[in-house]
């Protein structure tokens, strides 16, 4: 393969684009490997797509390694299988919707967990079909409220989706590991750094997940270690809660005035100063109980009030909050709110007055705390009134919660649920995700089999995505440097780049050659034989492009040898001309 | 390569759908191809997948032997680009609109001229970067009015769609012909027969336009041939007009009664009964002019009435009508037209009172007449009066039309507009469309470049369509027979179909050993491998999938002979065991 910079089409940018945060959108723009064409969704240009059809084909090859049939369902569908697993509403603004000329309703398909299920029914009806893992290489919508990163979140996107058929759970878990082994097998040729964590399922359903992350700080998740091997999305940290506390002979619950305490720390220092504990311990922010009004959002638009606790050394982390509430979603209560239920005191609320358990109403605010709220543990929290608060109020004594919920943040040093040890925190990419479904979608679709004894038994499934167009994007986040690109060989657009400088037609003629005759050898080739740019214009586009081998043909040349050299790490060497293509060839070999 | 029917996800059916027409549906649904998600939307299985990808690195070694360069665009696309053409709204119900959470305006591309446009003015900007084609393999949708005939007509398809753009119409003719040539070489090289026909432009704009037309009498398309090698869609035929007449002398024009003559055929032998020529000729179908009333439907949801004039002999040919005026639809009036316009007098309609260059009033409805009807010709037509003709009614002196329009239907033994002879008529599906699009797009969309003397030009475009899919379903019309499937070598899912017929262990343990030793060579092996399915029904299955050879392993193993035939046309052949895997890939490379 040889393609000519003169008639490339490509033209790389010395600017960067204006709505560019991160390095892999700002290089992929900037060297005419992808354009925007709307928010979220871009056009390949023929760099780009010849990057991505060399990660398409590593993930084909790991799927058929373990069995998995290629299938290619269509991207418009029609709702009603989304809507009896109640997909349809749970997507909520996320689902493009539409419909066709006699009124009907279709989606973008975000995932086809509902197609493969009836698929899977239309084909099958014997335990001795089973198991059975398709999967497919196709293009997704998901309309996401703020698309960023170029292709780390877009709207339309390529996604390996793969689909697993077991009879029963001992199944399910082979299937669900055999993906697992080529997960780590993709990332791992295409030399993508990958973290295993354990996830929550959010709107998929199903029981166990793990999401694959790709380590980096532009990473929109974050994701916990500890030293003893445990390490999970910040979503599915489970708190470890202490014991509970035997409060007999506690104090009693006191209001206190607290004046300009508009913060905790000034509510922490109000108390050491003016209420001290009895044992001489000082009042630390832990001690205090947050309470954060929510207004939670369900998936049919209805809306609910609900009031978190926490202590007051933590703030609710909203991706741990989403995925407790999934499928709903919860944003900050508005005045409005506040302003229609006077019970809430701004500023001064205590859960004395709220939970459905604690008053016996069922139309009170619903009230859920964090683990650490155990029984008989004992807190200083709002009064309900303005400028007050209480002390001493004793969780299970003087209030009961509905409940607790997993949405505090997570700190580096909190205990990992296993006893392996503290925690650290980093920020990934999620670039794999695995889920054991389990029966919802098969319950839900009527998706049975005979099994051996001739019973009807309903299949068990997983479902296994890879972000295709996002691991691209994480690729170029892991390789590059301020110069630009830095493409791993196996997914480069080409193995080398060959730059003829300056004017002499023997340059070109030579340059040529060597392209030629490694291009007959199967190396793909960019040849740069643009005749009026000049050399530095032609180096700059080399490291923005990110070809792994830059051959220079110039000035050289009068002593009979072009220079070598790796985009990075690496040294440039001098090669005799008439060896040039087999010594290039010995280098892209050991690339 | 080795795909066993034991775990290949594939059924057969022995029932046709039930919505299926035509073989491929058929066929294709039946063999375990494809299936129906909604309608005109299918999904495909993986032995359709490959026999897809393989149709598409077809259409792609083609594309780029000619230069073209691959990209690929999104399917979900900003409202904009398309509303400065003006597609937005001409292509009427057959656009899938939708909106975005943010309430913007979205389709889902039926083709993507306007975004090749933006794309090459975003990167191009000088003469010296022209000409160049660029191409997509892309999903496109439609949202047909009636989706038929499975893949032939569908709402979701594959489409390669390239687009050239040049500085000056020379360079457009000759993109233009290496287009043509290339669609040349892929329907040879599909065994895909085609026939190049005149076409209109429709919806697309532009000049010259040709299509390719795979002929097969469940073609949806009509073609026209003649002896001397003209050839167009039904659409595109010009008519022969005759030559003016000198009407001088001609009778005056006189009103008659003509009771119970409810159609041409009895007017016509009322005539000749009560009111004979002079000179004696007898009145046929061709001396009468019917007026046809039609409701035009523009892009813009407003409608308009029009009558259409042609001889009596011949039908109005809808396509051609909607050829005619596209992108306006129309459809026959209903009785609430004729109820607002007492001047059309149902069954008595005459142009006496027609047309806003005859009345010389703008708001008359619009008259328009077949070409065959000159200025001096003269007709038997309506009177506008119940019960009532007028004879003698001559063009040019007794009416005038609003123009000419070419919606009568083309017969057999039509005169070539070329003057090539008498025009054949046959059917056939559209498997290319190839456009000269000149500047309707690039003046639309502002794509100008700078030419040689540094002034802007504007670009001049073409575009180049084959219908993946629809090239697919046509290769499994003309390759089928009663019994199923029967796929050239090059497109089909596997080269050579094994089977194991019977229950010793020894046939499948030789049936294992051929297919393996096949797959080690590079042959694609289907082998049937199911222990428990009777040889009855594997024979039938081969036969429905269509593989072009059939390897029986059986009762002919205990004389150490295993039989080969082709699917089709040709004996069937013992082959030694021992000798089988050479033998057989000899019989794969005279494919």
């Amino acid at each position: 393969m040889l393609l000519r910079l003169s008639n490339l089409f490509v033209r790389t940018l010395r600017e960067d684009p204006a709505d560019a945060e991160v390095a892999s959108h700002r290089l992929l723009v900037r060297a005419g490997y992808i354009r925007r064409a709307a928010p979220g969704i871009y056009t390949w240009l023929p760099l780009g797509l010849r990057v991505l059809a060399k990660v398409e084909a590593v993930v084909r090859e790991e799927m058929q390694a373990v069995g998995a049939q290629e299938v290619h369902f269509p991207a418009l569908l029609p709702r009603e299988p989304y809507e009896a697993t109640n997909r349809w509403t749970e997507y909520g603004p996320n689902l493009f919707r539409l419909k066709d000329r006699r009124d009907n309703d279709y989606l973008l398909a975000p995932t086809h967990e509902e197609m493969f299920t009836l698929l899977v029914k239309d084909l099958y009806s014997s335990y001795k079909d089973l198991p059975v893992t398709l999967f497919q290489v196709q293009t997704k919508y998901r309309d996401e409220a703020r698309p960023r990163a170029g292709l780390i979140r877009g709207r339309e996107f390529v996604m390996k989706d793969a689909y697993s058929f077991d009879i029963d759970d001992a199944g399910l878990e082979a299937s669900y590991l055999a993906q697992r082994g080529a997960y780590e097998r993709i990332f791992t040729r295409l030399g993508l750094e990958y973290v295993i964590v354990a996830a929550t399922s959010g709107a998929m359903g199903g029981s166990r997940s793990e999401e694959f992350l790709h380590p980096t700080a532009i990473g929109e998740d974050t994701f916990v270690r500890s030293p003893g091997g445990y390490a999970a999305n910040v979503e599915a940290v489970t708190t470890t809660a202490p014991a509970e506390i035997d409060a007999t002979g506690a104090p009693a619950a006191h209001v206190e005035a607290t004046p300009d305490t508009p913060t905790i720390e000034s509510l922490v220092a109000l108390a050491n100063a003016e209420h001290p504990r009895a044992d001489g311990r000082e009042w630390t922010a832990a001690d205090t109980l947050k309470n954060v009004v929510l207004s939670v959002v369900h998936p049919d638009g209805t809306r609910e009030l609900l009031v978190v606790g926490l202590p007051g050394d933590r703030e609710v982390d909203l991706k741990r909050l989403e995925a407790a509430l999934a499928p709903a979603e919860a944003e900050p209560a508005g005045d409005g709110d506040f302003a229609k239920n006077p019970v809430l005191v701004k500023g001064y609320i205590g859960p004395q007055v709220l939970g459905r358990a604690h008053t016996g109403d069922d139309t009170a605010i619903r009230y859920l705390v964090d683990p650490r709220v155990v029984t008989g543990s004992s807190w200083i929290t709002g009064a309900n009134e303005q400028g007050k608060h209480v002390f001493d109020l004793v969780a299970g004594r003087d209030f009961v919660a509905d409940g607790t919920i997993e949405c505090a943040e997570v700190k580096a040093g909190d205990p990992a649920p296993d006893g392996s040890g503290p925690l650290e925190l980093a920020r990934g990419i999620e670039i794999g995700h695995i889920f054991q479904l389990g029966r919802k979608y098969a319950d839900a679709l009527g998706l049975k089999v005979l099994d051996v004894n001739g019973k009807q038994v309903t299949v068990t499934m997983g479902s296994y995505g890879i972000g295709v167009t996002r691991a691209l994007a994480a690729l170029a986040e892991a390789n590059h440097d301020e110069k630009g690109l830095a493409w791993p060989a196996h997914v480069a657009p080409a193995h080398v780049h060959v730059v003829a400088t300056g004017k002499d037609p023997a340059v070109f003629e030579a340059a040529e050659t060597i392209a030629q005759a490694l291009s007959a050898q199967r190396v793909e080739v960019l040849y740069d034989d643009r005749p009026k740019v000049s050399p530095g214009v032609k180096f700059a586009d080399a490291e923005l492009l990110g070809v792994p081998l830059v051959v220079v043909v110039g000035r050289g040349l009068a002593d009979g040898v072009v220079e070598v050299r790796p985009r990075v790490g690496g040294e440039a060497v001098s090669v005799p001309v008439a060896e040039a293509p087999e010594r290039i060839i010995a280098m892209v070999e050991a690339l």
